[in-house]
């Protein structure tokens, strides 16, 4: 990679989807909604460099990542927790369910280790967009892996591979507010690191490995939007670290590297 | 504000800005960059909703917010400590003056609290890019102000007033890479607070509350990099929570708040 970057980012919604059911073939309506973009303006046709951010609740749901609350008995700490915090004691046991590890779970807040090595809020189980009142969607069972595939599936019906994102809100310690980040990549590799490149002053950079795929998530978050029902965003002009990357197997901290258990 | 999203995210950057020294009239080298620009494409010029996001270590070093390493003594334990982890000991002895608590110090990083309320990696004391080897960045003293006054000079010199955001890059917990987050910011809320707002299903969300400013550094980020030597850009596009808000006022978790320490 050179230190050239870009002139211009930009981001653009797809099209909405319809209401996405478990089952239902997202590959299929992501190439619908991308060649409707394309056909309102040509140039948004996928092109080499683009980057799909697809959010995890789509995934989750057209792969059949939900729970039904009625199902679900509570363990008696979940029904305390749920009690004093004014919490569905139900979505805190499917939370304590999908946790490898409870890294935190006070003030109302639940921080796990997903199986899959995530470390966030309510393991990512959420309640809010889902069709019925009474269920929740869980994390993808391999992001990386629904990225490839949504990948894949453009690339065979539209003749460019773009590099894909399936993104999710994440909340950070120390500052409110949530960002979206990546859960999963493919067609490239989540994290630039430019050490041992010259920074502008010509010494070499020390410890500078910058999030590039979870700075993409974020961008399209802001335009497409919590409450929009545009779930698929088209990022274009962001300069990608080259080879076959994954979240789970590069931008996830091991528990030995952890400070913050 | 209402739920409607932008069609359209684009981030610019401004042309590059010469080395900036102590002293230096940074508002001013703003406004020419950004009139650069506005020739080169008109579209360009300021609008009402621009966003400028200026990188902090400019914004600290116009301020002199800068130290020099030939004058620091370093006490033992930051001796200790940079001889264990081949860390400059006179760079770990600022980064432990500019601290009002250690959260962490092992491993090699320093994490800590600084007065403004920031918690980061050697409580942003920033050895690249600095025009001398031998000098360090702190954070500017007070980043909202520093915003501030950006967007002060440019809307009396240019006749509008953008939303200004001074960012930096933070690490994260958990994940790897860094990306770049608002630590101070004029004209807007950094937070766009959803609750209560009906999702697409019609249901209110309980608790989305989006850290806009910070995807809007992120952004940024992208559209300039690290080692390019540009650090204005301009964000457009972005639905910004309407009112005079800041970082540190609203963005920074209390200690009491705060789950990891």
């Amino acid at each position: 990679m050179s230190g050239t970057r870009p002139r211009r980012l930009i981001a653009v919604p797809l099209p909405a989807l319809p209401e996405v059911r478990p089952g239902d073939d997202l590959g299929g309506m992501i190439v619908g909604a991308w060649r409707a973009l394309a056909e309102a303006d040509p140039e948004l046709a996928p092109a080499p460099g683009d980057v799909l951010v697809v959010t995890q609740k789509v995934v989750s749901k057209a792969e059949g990542a939900i729970v039904d609350l009625r199902t679900v008995e509570p363990r008696p700490e979940a029904v305390a927790f749920g009690e004093r915090w004014k919490r569905d004691p139900r979505q805190v046991e499917v939370v304590l369910r999908e946790a490898v590890e409870v890294i935190r779970m006070e003030k109302g807040v639940i921080i796990t280790r997903t199986p899959q090595g995530y470390v966030c809020a309510n393991g990512g189980v959420d309640a809010s967009n889902v069709g019925e009142a009474e269920t929740v969607t869980l994390l993808p069972a391999d992001p990386d892996r629904s990225a490839r595939g949504i990948r894949d599936r453009i690339a065979r019906e539209m003749g460019v591979a773009p590099a894909v994102i399936v993104s999710d809100s994440f909340g950070r310690p120390w500052r409110w507010g949530i960002v979206d980040i990546a859960l999963g990549v493919a067609g490239f590799r989540p994290l630039d690191d430019q050490r041992g490149r010259p920074d502008t002053a010509g010494r070499v950079m020390q410890a500078t490995v910058v999030a590039v795929a979870d700075e993409i998530a974020s961008a399209a978050e802001l335009a497409s939007g919590k409450t929009s029902g545009l779930p698929l965003v088209l990022v274009r002009g962001a300069v990608l670290p080259e080879g076959d990357g994954s979240i789970t197997g590069e931008a996830l901290m091991p528990p030995s590297a952890d400070l913050f258990r």
